[in-house]
């Protein structure tokens, strides 16, 4: 058998087949200190291949460069979950002739694993890996932690591309991704900018309006009837999700409350909740932060999750499927509880669903913790720009103000009610912020079309529409 | 989304879907001390299903009630690697009439993964599970360790049925197979008899011969030229096979020599040599005993490996595919090096290829170790009643008496003659033989083909003929 160690990039390319049309793919564990996109762009448009799908789990303004090969045609075709607001402007400016189509966390490995978004080549970033591709994130230079988002790339593309600054003996101990499916590795000097791969500790909020947020959420949490023994739990990276992580602590050490798991992205307040008891497992799709590492390294009950184990449709279950409580954030919420975490006020693209409809699918109660306004712009609108993540699946927005439950959830608003909590009408609370704002003048954008929004099951479940 | 967990056995067969005509599928882990195999083919034939094919990576001798399933038409088709000596002499008496498909450990999940052998409903025996499915071979009172070979099942199925007395909290801690493949939980009052599942501890040999026979073995692989730092190293699990790892387990000790890993099913010898820093991995796709057991299940460098990485031609790698030496048995071998492993001396099926064929591709030095005669009737032959192995892929044939090396290997032949070896031509073992047992009247069968031997790249090397 052929080694896979092959010495340059461009000749892993050669090697792979890759032809102008066909579809590459890359994964977001190194996030914003990610080298290897731009790397594996710059080569492929050296060799003259054109027209390509890029598909990629996330995209941050390190990958600014794309730019200049969708100018160049060397990308035709963008798949993502969540794009950062620097190429997201340049989108919704209209760049590209084709639309982004946005999936979601699980909706992308349902898709890869159907055969609708098929790759041709995956680019795999390793902070470690051996001769023969058994790789992990949890150790090295540019060690990330969960290399999740890359398992349906590395199981159902043609070719796998290993990408390591850190070449270890074979056998790897505690590969992620076995040597099954790679095909090629290639060692260059590093993958990423340890700085912008993980931060170093991500702050609670101190913004004392997000401080109220954070203590109504966890009311409700208490008063959901979920919070015993087995609770599961999910909350994002943002400052008064981690604020309510830290609260909830509180509360489940003081009553000493056993929770099964928390998972999603993982930072160091879920590291201090495991260590603490409050959890027995973290199911840990990504790393957020340094701590979150660490113990992915350390500790065997911080497990690594693939993205089809975290969120896909297409799994036999998911651990979605399994989540109590998740905490997600919105730019926009409607009276019909539709939120929207594509665009800004504008209508400019500055992010996408991660998991965010997955999780709001999957757990038992969807919570969405966002101030009243942002900019003096109302959080709640009539109908958000772009759907994002459909009503149906949201329990309860949580505000500085007041908390507002969907009304399909009866048996919760009456809980919150008996508990005190102040529970309104979602349009009581659009009429408090307008009260103070005054009502926006929304612009309801009517240019070609710009994004797609796909559902995790597959159905388009919005467009975005371009801005200029 | 509805429970996994379902009451019976025959509920979750039922959920399942099962129809005759269709393919069930088992693994072997559980050994000679499996209950499940019996227990769901009991159901399935109270269901009043037939016609099934039955794919299980082995069967042993506590498999003999599949005897009566086979006369009463529930069973139809076997495809197995191995098959012990009881149901072998039925097969080949004409039991079945259609023949038995013999893979080995590679080729099975390659051809599970190319769909060449379709699986409807695997049940998965497993000694801890949680109510999603998540389960490992690691703990519970039948632990046994690596689950290796009940990967492919679980990944390619079309309906997978998790069976376990050891039910686990949610999320199991360190699962080897995922929630995302698994459809149904059942649990049952024990899946196997520990007695069964793992020995004790696997003796090595005290026979001479054999002890003769282990030295030569190390002997040969100490002047092959192979064993210096990042040695790699397979060997079964017969006495003399055993013998020879304590022996080279001295060798590399006293010689400070740090191997890289040892595969294939892993003994307590294997583990001492880990320990002893003789390797920094055991790549472990099934456990010969309770202290194979114990180590996979504490030390992290004791690694678990699916039978696609163990050994499949359509894996992009395999860890055969790394190996230094393998040493193999064989019941016969003939004049060209070809292997039997699948039939006894007057011609009755009593094996199976399991990974020989396999890592005997895979090997550098592919080494067999037999004795010149085994009830006064030699081991070499002028051509062996079945080819398992083909002779293209041994180097070398050591025995009590001599050492001969496949000509196809001259550089092997030079470095033992030069180490004062006792090498000879295989035909002059032969005759050495022949001079003391007589030369057997050797009857070729010719009955009609009660099993196909599939060699690992789909091809049928050899048939093997009814016996009555």
């Amino acid at each position: 058998m052929a080694g896979k160690l092959v010495k340059t990039l461009r000749e892993a390319i050669a090697l792979s087949g890759l032809k102008s049309g066909m579809s590459v793919s890359f994964h977001h564990h190194l996030r914003n200190g990610d080298y290897t996109l731009n790397m594996v762009m710059d080569e492929i448009a050296a060799l003259g291949i054109r027209d390509l799908t890029l598909n990629a789990s996330s995209l941050f303004d390190t990958h600014m460069p794309l730019e200049e090969h969708i100018r160049s045609h060397v990308v035709r075709k963008i798949n993502t979950n969540y794009m950062s607001a620097g190429l997201g402007h340049r989108i919704s400016e209209g760049l590209m002739e084709e639309p982004v189509d946005f999936r979601t966390h699980g909706g992308r490995p349902r898709d890869i694993a159907l055969g609708t978004t098929p790759i041709d080549v995956a680019f795999i970033a390793a902070p470690a890996a051996d001769c023969q591709g058994n790789c992990t994130g949890k150790i090295g230079p540019s060690a990330c932690g969960s290399m999740g988002y890359a398992f349906p790339d590395a199981m159902y593309a043609r070719k796998v591309i290993v990408i390591t600054d850190n070449l270890v003996d074979y056998p790897l101990q505690g590969w992620s991704i076995p040597e099954i499916h790679v095909d090629y590795v290639v060692t260059v000097d590093a993958i990423g900018d340890p700085r912008g791969i993980v931060s170093g500790t991500t702050k609670i909020t101190r913004d004392p309006v997000g401080l109220i947020m954070a203590e109504t959420a966890v009311k409700v949490i208490q008063h959901s009837g979920l919070l015993k023994d087995g609770f599961s739990f999910q909350t994002g990276a943002g400052g008064a999700s981690l604020a309510a992580a830290k609260f909830l602590m509180d509360v489940m050490v003081k009553e000493q409350i056993q929770g099964s798991f928390a998972s999603g992205g993982i930072t160091g307040y879920l590291v201090d909740m495991l260590e603490a008891g409050c959890f027995k497992s973290l199911m840990d799709v990504q790393c957020f932060d340094l701590k979150a590492v660490e113990s992915i390294r350390k500790n065997p009950a911080h497990q690594e999750i693939s993205a089809m184990q975290y969120a896909s449709p297409a799994a036999k279950s998911a651990v979605v499927d399994s989540l109590d409580v998740v905490i997600l954030g919105a730019t926009e919420i409607d009276t019909d509880f539709n939120v929207n975490v594509h665009t800004d006020s504008n209508g400019y693209i500055m992010g996408g669903s991660g998991g965010h409809s997955d999780t709001a699918a999957g757990a038992k109660l969807s919570m969405i913790i966002a101030p009243l306004f942002r900019a003096r712009l109302p959080i709640v609108t009539d109908r958000v720009q772009c759907i994002s993540t459909p009503g149906r699946d949201i329990d309860v927005l949580v505000t500085q103000r007041g908390v507002a439950v969907n009304p399909k959830n009866q048996e919760l608003m009456a809980r919150l009610k008996d508990a005190g909590l102040p529970v309104m009408d979602i349009r009581q609370l659009k009429e408090i912020a307008e009260n103070i704002t005054g009502t926006p003048q929304r612009v309801r954008r009517e240019g070609r079309t710009v994004a797609n929004v796909i559902y995790r099951d597959g159905s388009v479940i919005d467009t975005i529409r371009s801005v200029k």
